[in-house]
């Protein structure tokens, strides 16, 4: 994996995007895709694209493309994701519990293994087979090796949260709040707030 | 209003992250901030804020910064979240149940006013004050004038209700499906699929 080590950050990041557009062009059956094929998918030119796979030593044939499925797989072991990521989920209201049965997850390798909520009335309760547990006990969490969690809370009480996942040992947040954490360096947080993705179309009707 | 004319997409484009930084301050009770201040949220250098804000006639006072409350209408008015939102719901399943209900969208002036299904056992239920109408009837909303839609179906069936949104007269979309959505040019669509968001973080642990 020497050769990964040099690969910029801002590849990286747009990883998830090739993946996202190759398990799309799967499901349509389709075989192979050219760099300008991609293009109209992940919204970067043909010549950006070409650079970001070499990366990893992906070689599109000229005319031909890239083959999907072993991209696919090539990109997933990149990403770290051909094998489970064990995921804990912290608030399991109504956008929570959505998030703990939503099937995308598990295409990605994604596996919610623990939820947990500050209301009396949902711990104890089960999301599928999983039980809900007291948001007191996260520090359990450390045991598990549990690195990934998405929080899902009332935006108050996300950084709290954050605070004791952090101290729980995980290293990579999906805040689904509309707050903004503080956080170590070491702790990559990524953010997606519904709303503000909402408010940018009203300008353009 | 003519002076808005000239603003940059791209600038557009960032307004949504201002709007959400500042109601964040305003929620901690923050009065004024500094372009260095707002760089921290919007990860954005201190030059490219004070440009992007210049361009709605904002300009911050050395030292003092700029004015959360007056900043946050102003944006809001730029933006149109001023006003309300129409907004309709396409998919009553978990996802889209915990959509209709996020308190998050009514801050930025989303109303959802309309959800549709396809599924006969979720037809005529309600959602909060919302009954679940038979999204064959998704030709109705023109008369109501909306023009805003979410999209929370499974991603097999989003083209053909994006395709129906946009024969409807709706011209801007939240698609929360893995689909890819052809529409045509003069429709905005913003597309939010949260395991790609999730995607990226494992690379990291």
């Amino acid at each position: 994996m020497m050769r990964y080590h040099k690969v910029p950050e801002e590849t990286i990041k747009r990883m998830p995007q090739y993946l996202r557009a190759l398990l799309f062009l799967r499901q349509q059956s389709t075989k192979y895709i050219t760099s300008r094929g991609l293009s109209e998918y992940v919204l970067l030119n043909p010549p950006q694209i070409r650079k970001d796979l070499s990366y990893f030593g992906a070689f599109g044939l000229r005319g031909t493309g890239y083959e999907v499925e072993p991209l696919i797989k090539q990109i997933r072991r990149i990403l770290k994701l051909d094998v489970e990521q064990k995921t804990v989920l912290v608030g399991a209201g109504r956008l929570g519990s959505a998030i703990a049965r939503f099937p995308g997850f598990q295409r990605y390798g994604f596996n919610i293994t623990d939820i947990y909520d500050n209301a009396g009335k949902r711990i104890g309760k089960k999301i599928g087979k999983i039980q809900i547990k007291d948001v007191a006990k996260l520090n359990k969490i450390k045991a598990n090796s549990v690195k990934i969690a998405i929080i899902a809370t009332p935006p108050e009480t996300a950084q709290q949260i954050a605070d004791a996942l952090v101290k729980a040992g995980v290293t990579s947040i999906l805040n689904l709040t509309s707050a903004y954490l503080a956080v170590p360096k070491k702790v990559r947080v990524r953010t997606v707030d519904l709303a503000m993705e909402l408010g940018m179309l009203p300008y353009y009707t």
